[in-house]
Formats: structure tokens, C-alpha cells, sequence
């Protein structure tokens, strides 16, 4: 059967777990996934069961939610989750729902409270998530059992991951030890917000993370371009004899950043772990091209002040990827973190959050336009490539095609997820 | 199994019908309902099949169409529904479908016709429905068999009930023998329409009517608050010591207001019926505060004319609600009546209409801003709190809930909605 | 069961096949088609298979890509075909995806290239669809098995026919030998695009062309019927008294016309074989009131020029029908294409093109407004009969009707299409 004759899948009436084993099943190593992973309602709701509402998400930060009462909250799918610092200082999670008749307790977005008040029937609940107060209840009802749902929440390093599952994965606390030594001289849980932006890309989540996965398309990212290497992400066999000179260039920065991070003690080596976990995870420092501080223009910083306990800005860039939905690049001056949130089959929220050290004045340290230009600009140029790849996926005519050498951690990431998916089928 | 696992509805191979069963036994008595029957789009088309297609559903007054030729139309879901007041005075009601091919017969709301010519092919129908004109009709072909289709009408005091059934409940007559004679006075069948309003909520019509059923959330209308004791709906255990004061007066009005009624021999008394026949339906006057005579911010008249042959403004509000779909505050100076009607599973549309005597001039006997200012208030606020819910109960984090002594109106409007159901599927 | 009780088609669990199957028995002879296949998404899914990507399916004229790197592209519900004149003058049919990851290779509507390069990661393919260039493939990947997957194209006297099918249909060819003598003298091969116009109709795309294939709904269209004769689609005994002037009128137009037209060896008898093959088609010339020479409102020529090789402006009107999806007007002095392509289960694409001489000038021998003005018109309204037809088979009141003795062609259109639907369930 060749594709065009494939039955459009919310005309099947096989399961959706049947259709989902079989498009794993079709998938030919090296390739790009078949269409309907990309294209049937049906699957994505397998992947916001199997994958959203089971795995470890990155959500935010703590610098989000610096005070007591601070709360933000994050959609994965369907399912609003309230993360929010207690009264304790301690940062929780819970589901965004009233336990009465189920409105919505707080609205979308960032905010501060002292209890929180469902808006309908003024059922109160402490930063705990226990209700307080709910007029004329049964008699016979317990108010004890009728606190928020919690959801489990982790922070590494200042980062906050969740987990909508009741047995939450166990090995984020290991991939914790391994990552926390990278991260913790940026002191992200110290830092301060200093822009996020929310962009909307219609696609996939799963082709927002293949495009975040690989630079093969990096043409089409001039700003980013000044701060790369021209040879990045080629090997010395493929280095092309018109780029020999940038490559050497190339070396000689990686071998004076690593020389440096000995004497700083600061760990750089790469750490791929990507697959056979469920927290697939990458992390390494690499130098960046120009002065080597920041993605600037000429590579200068754009944040005066250091992050953290950082104790010169000519660190290049520790860049973290974890699966399913995030990447980070840690820089001497500034963070960025990367959040990928399925909102339907074929559109993608990113949220990009620029964090500098709590001290940093903005005007006086640094501007938000020009710390924020190379990414903004990237962002809106990756949400064309995922856009217009959604259209081809979801056209008869689309053939998986291969991966070229350059798109290594999209086949991992793509394998990372089928083996995900069949796990949970499985259970 | 937690609700996190729940299968999404439309993933789900099983028969509609069966989803729909388990989520009617899934629900605990005194809890709301789960989230399916709210959100599966499945089991609204079942809503639409056994409760839109089924039973009789408020449609609007007499007032709306009062001279012959004139007509309204009305959506039950994708069913348009032409209500007609015909040559001979008589109001009717029919599919508003050409028996040619198909195309709609007259644009959606109101109107005036001598016939009903279709703008496709000009096909001609009287007010009686019957097919008058349509050229080169194939020999053998029948016009006497493509009469407009008809669809099952009844006034009660001049409200218009429809069912689309071809063998309509037979209990509308005996509903009608009870709450007649409280709504007789008003004259409701030779009223006026002062305003009329349409209202979208982006929730499950269920959602507005469970929302219109309680006061529960009644602090988060202002404008009504003025209208109500304060000790609305609180039995006289749960009166707080300081409201004392205000239980005290709501007591004394209601002595005056029955008293009253019997001197002028108007019903009065509560009949509550909501539950246990398909016109489920709930009369009862009620005093209301301030002047007592109407939903104004001092309770005084909004018209200066009486309603039919009331004799006194201070009559307070006659309350009727009738499964499935509406609700009437019946003042002496005006009435006001509410339809929900579902436009999807999680979009309905209100209509709100304020009919005054037929001989109340607008600009001197009332103020259309005045007269409805407190409802279009109150329903903007209601249209906030439903939008609310739906969103929590299409979240796989929402648990049905457990309903507070003052809600025992959505418990009726939950169980009829139930009981009707199921015996819609057994039969 | 009443069509009332009709299960809502996405609540039907049953295989689409058997659905389509039931709809098709369901439909009587000389009557409309059931609801569900003007409805059911799944079943339009079944539509897009069966028809839109197995039949020969009218996308354009050669006039629309006149140099070599011109191109095109359709719609063909999810399937976007890119039409393409390569660089030896031939025109070819390609699949508008990427072979890489299936990023959408050109931009929707009318261009001109040198290569096809993809937007993403720049993968290069020469205009005869073969993979010119492509970074970093992995050792064994074979370019020559990654150029653009070809698609069925045939040219008819100029115009254009696509089928996505792998055996397409044989009868194309057979059916050109008919048609051929007819259109050649009008050598749209050589014409070029004056005006082209696309209009969204809310419809299904056989409502489209059900309202194409009679004029018995003419009356809404007053500037359309300044071409036809008042008669026109009447039989002779069907000719009212009053029509009888009018009628002979016409009788001696065609006996001019043919008289014309065997003495410039123009053929002009009607063929009709619409329903019994896959391209079924119908051609006959027919003559135009007025001055008889073009859609105009006294019936003159809009163009100063003749097309192709023709002598003289009196030549009436040659009409084209073919199915699924065309239908064309060729006069003396321009010709009129229009291509129905299914957007969604109830929204078409209507495209419109003008063609005129090729050496023409706009401004000098022609003015747009006035060679469009007639068919924008009436296209306006033709969108205006479809969305009510489309809101009336929606309502579960909709019966299908009886057609009259003017929807010969309707009814041949739907034996059509409901034959090629039977034909593919069997396969």
C-alpha cells in the first residue's frame, strides 16, 4: 500500500494505542517519523497521556516565583498546574482546580496571593493547597479531603521540573547529580526574571524539539550565526578547506575554555545521555565564537554584572538539553530556558525566560532588547521551520526522509520518545 | 485508576452510548458530574439526541411573534427550528429545511412572511407549510407530500415549548394545569418584547444551568444582591447572628406577600417538581427586597405599567424553572424570560428577553437601560463563572465535587438530567 | 427510525466504508444525496481518497506557467501539487514536500524559480524534481532515491489534469480525442491568464458542483441571465405562452449557429457521457442572446481580439464539463475556467480564470473589471445558494428531495459520483 492510499486516521476505528504501535513500528532507523505522529489528534492525546501526564517536564524556574505567595502556572496539555512558593518558602505544584464544581482557581499567567480563592463559590485554600474555608457544606463532608491535588515538583539547580503522574520516574534525582555541579556556579535559584516571551508555533511539540535538536538549518539563523563557530557541529573530516582557518580557530577556543575550566574548576566535559532514560539529558560547556561571553553581535557580554559566583565573563556556553520539552544555555552574564508545552495536535507553545544575577539592574546593567535580540529573533525564525514542515508532514505526499551526520541527537531524541511511547503501551 | 489515565474521549473506540453509561454511574449522589459529559463532544451529540430531540424545550413567547406572517427561529443544536404565527393566527412550528434540497428556508431570528419562498429555487410554502409553487416538478412527483415538516408546539400563559419528537412527552398539559394560574395574571400571551439579548458562554450548556439553579455564588453579582435578602437561601439553622436582623425582615415581607396573595387569590405557594417527570419544573413567589416590586437597585418598578390584570406593583417575583433549559422571574411591571440553548459541547447560547405590558410606551413607561441593566450585569457575571468551570472540567486533574446545602437545585437539574438519559438509552 | 434518531456520525463507531455504503443505498433514485455525505468528516475523508486522490482532477491551464521555472501549485484537500514547467519546456507534476524532513518545498499560489530550494535546510532539487544537492548525507544514503515524488499529469487542448493516484485512470486520453477537436480552435495553449479569482464557498464540494450542473436556480442570477435565453433549459412543451417569442428566437440562434459552425468545420453536436467513466464530460456549443458573442449585457465580444485561430465573435458559447470537478466556458473572444478543490468537509475552493488572446492588452482590447464583472457575480451568488444548502443538509430535519426535470445534470453527478465511490469500496 503505497501512502497516499494510508486511511485518514480519525476515520479509523482501530485504537489509538493499535495505530500508535504500528507508526512506531513503521518508523525506519535514521528517518524522520511517520505523518500520523504528527498529524492525528488521536496519537497526540497518547503523547499527552504517555509522555505529559507521565514524564518529568520542565516548567520555569524558581527565580519565577522569588517571594512567598508567588505563583506561576504552566499548561501541559489539558492539565493547568499550579506551581506556587508556600508560606514555608518551599515551592509546591498543584492541580489548577477548585475541588468544589471544578472552576479554575487562578487565571493563566504569573501572580502573587495570600490564600487562594476560587472565583466561583469562594472556596479558599492555604499556599499548603488545605481548605480553609467552604460555606455550608454537607454535613458528613470532610474538608480534610478536600485540598488541592498535589503534583510532584522537583528543583535542580533552580530549575523546576514536574511530574503529573502518581509514580513519578525515579532517576531525575541522579541525572540531578550529574548536572547539578554544571549548573551550580550560574546560581540560577539566586537570579532574577529578566523577560520571558511566549511565541506560538504551529506545530507538532515533537517538531519543535527535532528543529531545537539540530543546527543543520543554522543558515537560517543569522543573528545567532555571529556566536557560532563557522564549523560547529561538523567533524574534522568534514570540515570544508575554505573553513580551515575557523575551524583551527575553533580549537584553539575550545582548548583555551577547557585549560580555563580546569584552573576555575568548573566542569565542561560532554555528558550524552540523551536515550535510555526517561530524563534524557545532554550537557556541556562549549566555547562560542567572537569575544566568547554571550550571544552578542561580538560575543561580548550583555549583562555587566556575573552570574552567580562566576568569576569572569570568557566562559562560552554551557548548553543543557533535557527530554521531552527543554534546552537551557548558560552563559557567564545570562540563562535562557527553553520550554516546548503542546497545546493541540499541530501547535506548539515555547516559552524563552532570560535570567541575570539578582543584582543586575536593568538600564543600568544591562537592556532588555539587546540581551533578548539574538534569541527572539531565532525563535521567530525556528516557528517558520516548524510550521511549514507541519504542513508537509500532514500532506499525503510526505515521505520520512533521513537524517543527515548533522541531526544525531534529533534521531535520539525521536528514539528517546518511541521508546518512551512503547514503555507506557507496555505497562 | 486515577483520572490522569482516564482515555481521552475521542480516542475512545467504544460506542458513545456505553461511555455514556459508565459516566452516569461514575457519578456519586450529591457530587457534580464527570468531566465526559461536559467535554466529550460524543456524548453531546447524545445530549442533543436524547434531551434536545426529546423533550420539550422552551423556545421564546407568543409576544416575539405577534401578527400573523410574523416568526423566530431557534437552534436546537444543528435542528433550526422556524416557530411561525400563521395566516390564521394559529403559531406553529416547523423544520426551517426546503424539501427541495435541502437549503435553509429563512435566515436565522425574526421576521415577517406572506409565504415561505426558498432563495435557492424559489420554492413556495404557505404559512400552513404546505408547498404552493415549484416549476418542472418530475411527472409522478406528489406536492401534496412535500409540505413543510412539522415539529410538535404547545403555549403555556404564553410560553412557547417545541419538541422535536415524533411522539412528544404527553406531561407538558399536566405541568401547564399546575403553573397556569400562577402565571395567568401576567398575561404574558398579550405582553410586549422590550429588549432581547443573546448571550454566548464558552461552557457546556449543562454548566449554565447548573450555574442558574444555585445562589450559592450569588456574591459575585452586585447588581442582584440588591434584589435578594440577604439571607436568600439560607435555612433558618444556618442565619448568622449578624443577618439576624435582615431573616427577621425577609420574614415579615413573606407574611405580607402571602398574605396578599390570598386577598387577591394568587397562587403562591411553592410546587417542586424538578425531578421526576420530563417537564421538570419548580413555581413559587417570592418577596424581594427593598420595595419589594421589582429587580431594580431600591426595589422600586422599572415600568409604570402593571402586566396584564395585576392590580398592585408589590407582588415580588413569581420564580418558575422548567427542565431543561429555562428559568422566569415574573415581576408585576415585567417579565423576564431565560432559554439556554447549546451551540457545541462546550459553547452555549443565552437568550434573555424583557416583555412589558403591550401598552407600555419605551421612553415614558420605561427605559430599556433601566430595565435591563441588572440581568445583562448578572449574565455577564454568570458567563464568566461557566467559561471558569469549563475550562477545570476539561482538565484530568478535576474531580467531581461534592454540592453544599445550597445546591440542591443543580442536584435536581443533575438527577433529571440522569434519569432522563437513561431512559433514553434503555428504550 | 425518523432521520431525527440518526446516530451523529463521529459518535458512530462503525467502519467509514460501511457508512459511506449505507448513505449510498440510502439515496433514491431522482433524489438529493443523504446528509451524512455532505457532512460526515469521515466520510469526506473517504471523498478526498476515492475521488480527489484516485480520479483525473482539472488544476489549471498551461497559459498559468508560460516560461520555463514557472509554477503552480493545488490543493487537492491535504495534498499540495506542485505544477512546474521544467526547464526543457515540458510541464510536470511534482509533490510540493521536502524528501529530507517533509518541510512544504514552495509557497501556496504562482511563481517562478531557477531550482526548488527547501526553505529548512536548504536541500536543492532541479526543476526536472531531481535531488541536486543535499549536506552531509550519511554514507549510503542515496540521493538519486530522493527526488521529488512525481505526480500524473496530462495536458487536454491546455489544460491541465492531475491525478494522485499510482495506476491512474486510463480514459483520459480517449476522452481528449473527443473533446480536442472542439477546444483546439480556441488554442488555450497559447492564451494567457487576463484575471484569475479565488472564492471560498461554505460548502461541500459536491453542493459545489451540484449548483454548477443546473440553471433552474438562474433567476438568482439577473447578470447571467442577459446571456441565456429566457427558454433556455426548457423542453419545448415545458415553454409557457408567454416564453413562445422568446422560444423561437432561440430555435433560430441555433440554427445560425450550427449553420456557422459546419461551415467553418467547427464541431458543435452535443456529447454527454457524464456518468459512465471516470472523466466523465460533456461538450456541446451552444448559442448566447444578444448579440450572442460573450458573457456580456448586450451579448457583445469583451475582447477585441479573437482567440487562437477563430474568424469571427459569433460563435455562442462552447461548454465543458468534466467530473469531479470542472467546468469551463469557451467563447470567441475569451474562455472562463473553474476548478472546485475541497478545502474541508464544508468549505470549497471556487477558482476562476480568464483567458484571453496572447496578444491582447489589458487597458487596449480588454478591461478586467468588464471581462470579470458577469461571472464574479454570479459566483458571489452561486457561494451565497451553497452555504444555505450546506446550513439546511446539516439540520437533521433535511430530507433529500425530489429533483425537477431541469437537474438532469445534477442527478448525472451524483450517479457520477456515487458509481466512482461504489467502484473504489470494491477495489
Amino acid at each position: 500500500m503505497t501512502l497516499i492510499d494510508r486511511p485518514p486516521a480519525h476515520a479509523d476505528a482501530r485504537p489509538a494505542t493499535q495505530r500508535l504501535l504500528e507508526a512506531l513500528d513503521a518508523r525506519r532507523p535514521g528517518h524522520a517519523l511517520p505523518a500520523a505522529l504528527y498529524t492525528d489528534p488521536d496519537l497526540h492525546e497518547l503523547d499527552l497521556r504517555f509522555i505529559w501526564q507521565r514524564q518529568w517536564i520542565f516548567v520555569g524556574s524558581v527565580a519565577e516565583v522569588p517571594e512567598a505567595g508567588d505563583y506561576l502556572t504552566v499548561d501541559l496539555g489539558p492539565s493547568s498546574v499550579l506551581v506556587l512558593r508556600d508560606d514555608d518558602e518551599q515551592v509546591r505544584a498543584f492541580r489548577n482546580v477548585c475541588r468544589h464544581r471544578g472552576a479554575r482557581l487562578v487565571e493563566p499567567g504569573h501572580g502573587s496571593v495570600g490564600n487562594l480563592v476560587c472565583g466561583y463559590h469562594r472556596w479558599t485554600y492555604g499556599t499548603d493547597g488545605a481548605l480553609r474555608h467552604a460555606p455550608q457544606l454537607m454535613p458528613g463532608t470532610d474538608p480534610a479531603c478536600l485540598g488541592l491535588r498535589t503534583v510532584a515538583l522537583r528543583e535542580v539547580a533552580g530549575l523546576l521540573f514536574v511530574c503529573l503522574a502518581a509514580d513519578p520516574p525515579d532517576d531525575l534525582d541522579r541525572v540531578a547529580e550529574v548536572v547539578d555541579p554544571y549548573l551550580a556556579p550560574h546560581r540560577l535559584s539566586s537570579a532574577k526574571v529578566a523577560a520571558q516571551v511566549d511565541l506560538v508555533e504551529d506545530g507538532n511539540w515533537k517538531l519543535t524539539m527535532e528543529n531545537n535538536r539540530e543546527c543543520y538549518h543554522c543558515d537560517g539563523h543569522p543573528e545567532l550565526l555571529c556566536s557560532l563557530f563557522p564549523t560547529w557541529g561538523l567533524a574534522a573530516h568534514q570540515v570544508p578547506e575554505r573553513l580551515r582557518a575557523d575551524h583551527e580557530r575553533y580549537l584553539q577556543a575550545e582548548r583555551d575554555l577547557v585549560a580555563r575550566c580546569e584552573e576555575l574548576g568548573l566542569p565542561h566535559a560532554l555528558v550524552d545521555d540523551l536515550v535510555h532514560r526517561s530524563v534524557g539529558f545532554r550537557v556541556q560547556r562549549e566555547p562560542l565564537d567572537g569575544a566568547g561571553e554571550s550571544f552578542s553581535p561580538d560575543g561580548r557580554a550583555l549583562v555587566r554584572r556575573l552570574l552567580g559566583d562566576l568569576p569572569e565573563f570568557r566562559l562560552g556556553r554551557l548548553g543543557l538539553h533535557t527530554q521531552p520539552n527543554a534546552w537551557f544555555h548558560l552563559q557567564a552574564d545570562h540563562a535562557i530556558t527553553f520550554a516546548a508545552l503542546p497545546l493541540s495536535v499541530d501547535r506548539t507553545l515555547v516559552r524563552t525566560t532570560w535570567l541575570v544575577d539578582a543584582d543586575a539592574e536593568e538600564g543600568v546593567d544591562y537592556d532588555v532588547e539587546e540581551l533578548t535580540a539574538t534569541w527572539r529573533a531565532t525563535n521567530a525564525q525556528d516557528a517558520d521551520f516548524v510550521a511549514l514542515t507541519q504542513a508537509g508532514v500532514a500532506d499525503p505526499g510526505y515521505e520520512p526522509g533521513p537524517y543527515s551526520e548533522a541531526e544525531g541527537q534529533v534521531e535520539a531524541f525521536v528514539s528517546w520518545y518511541a521508546d518512551r511511547m512503547r514503555e507506557e503501551v507496555a505497562r
